[in-house]
């Protein structure tokens, strides 16, 4: 079965941590073991995601003034090759082979997320320290940048062409580096669920999964009245979210991206944690979404 | 034919160049514009340096205190992603489909050269501010690590299986990230031409080119009567090298590294600058060395 497992945030950093190299490298250790028996069975593409560490490439940046400051797609790069690195050490005690790729995702430069900069990105500053920058809820200003609809994984070939060789590839780091069609760099964030989605799409994937911080998707989530959502189907997903059940940020766009990778041809999508998708791959747990 | 090409430092960054992410990219499409020809019509692999651009992100990270600093394998996959992504812009504009992969080297953590670190890295400073730094010739004090001898590229493989599908493949950036066998990342760094001469033995490639930034091999470089190697054989160019016609830590671990993949059953290799590539590859310029 070919699988596109999204690692959230969360499992490749743990909150409250500084983010050290030794932070990461266990984290990615203990999502691999997690996940070992579903990576030697089956071909999958791990994406993931790179806020905190592209903040604290931003942060050092800002401290140095004799060393050039690198754009965020360049900075989606550096990313890109630190986290995939220590997945990739991870995946090495399995005794798998992965192959960690720079990916670049083709937006449309005339997207409207350019007119209208919505994602903050970055440490927080005492002033306007350069052009872009936006008070963000009272906490001081932030660097804001758009968030443009991604149309093509440049480099889904290359990913099809390593996993038909066994590969356990890791691609599509941060939502990748946002690019025009000529492979020109934009300075814009794409969203990790959104690109992962059509990766899945682009590769044919049988499966997509989310791995997120709950254990799956909720009704009535943060009310006093929570239930899971076991399984579900698109139109039954697509209620809910017309409901406002789905929290802006965190889990309606996931839900929204297992509905386009759905609606797009694929066939089931699952959204769990890291700890139970051993099970939700069993259908025993997590939440289920079927494209019927 | 299936060829390794080793881009200099000089031709990705340019001397007394800042290092921005302009001068970089342009760097790269001045390379790529002189080997367009040759990508098209081979499998080719392109490897590069990562000095100037690991030094400024130690420098970086000496400037900020409130980010974790990364070891220097973290640092090296991180030059990968960002180096390689320059590259791979540049390759966009070609039309052709590049891979970017951030690669490991495997060392041996018994080697000697951790016993004797030779390599300086990264910034001076006024004093010692961290263990491992040393006086480098009076103009302060440096980090000084191990180069220990590489002994597999981890990601042949995948490398191999790239090139079969035809993408222009950036890989072993900066000599790689040095690893021992079970991926645990050392503090160390490879010598770049060697980790190339390691890679085109095992992908089994037809051609090794180390561009760099003069036209050829010269005998008595430097000396009042230098004279230009054309075409030479593993043994005229041991007995060359002991002469003492090459400099260490220039020219002489180029041809070493040549020696090397030709002794161990490459064909022919190069030796030339960005300008003359193409006439190199039609044996009209730079130094041809070949395995008789």
């Amino acid at each position: 079965m070919r699988i596109v497992i999204a690692l959230g945030g969360n499992a490749l950093l743990p909150k409250g941590a500084k983010g050290t190299a030794g932070e990461q490298l266990d984290a990615a250790k203990k999502a691999i073991t997690e996940i070992e028996d579903v990576l030697k069975k089956n071909q999958v593409v791990l994406t993931h995601g790179n806020g905190p560490q592209v903040g604290n490439l931003l942060l050092q940046q800002s401290g140095t003034k004799e060393v050039a400051e690198m754009p965020l797609d360049v900075l989606d790069a550096m990313t890109q090759g630190q986290i995939g690195y220590f997945i990739a050490s991870a995946i090495s005690l399995t005794g798998l082979h992965s192959a960690t790729l720079i990916t670049r995702v083709v937006v449309d430069p005339e997207d409207k997320a350019f007119e209208n900069p919505t994602k903050p990105v970055g440490p927080f500053y005492e002033k306007q320290i350069k052009p872009g920058m936006k008070m963000d809820a009272g906490r001081g200003y932030r660097l804001v940048v758009p968030s443009p609809t991604p149309l093509k994984i440049r480099e889904h070939d290359a990913i099809s062409a390593l996993l038909e060789r066994n590969f356990v590839v890791i691609a599509v780091g941060g939502g990748g580096i946002p690019i025009k069609n000529n492979g020109e760099g934009l300075e814009a964030v794409i969203d990790k669920d959104k690109a992962t989605s059509l990766l899945a799409t682009q590769i044919n994937a049988d499966l997509l999964v989310f791995v997120t911080s709950v254990d799956c998707v909720y009704l009535n989530f943060g009310k006093p009245n929570p239930s899971k959502l076991s399984k579900t189907s698109i139109s039954i997903a697509k209620k809910y979210m017309a409901e406002g059940h789905f929290a802006e940020g965190s889990m309606k766009p996931k839900v929204e991206s297992v509905i386009k990778f759905l609606e797009n041809g694929g066939k089931k999508a699952i959204i769990c944690s890291i700890n139970n998708i051993r099970l939700a791959l069993q259908e025993k747990a997590g939440t289920i979404i079927s494209n019927v």
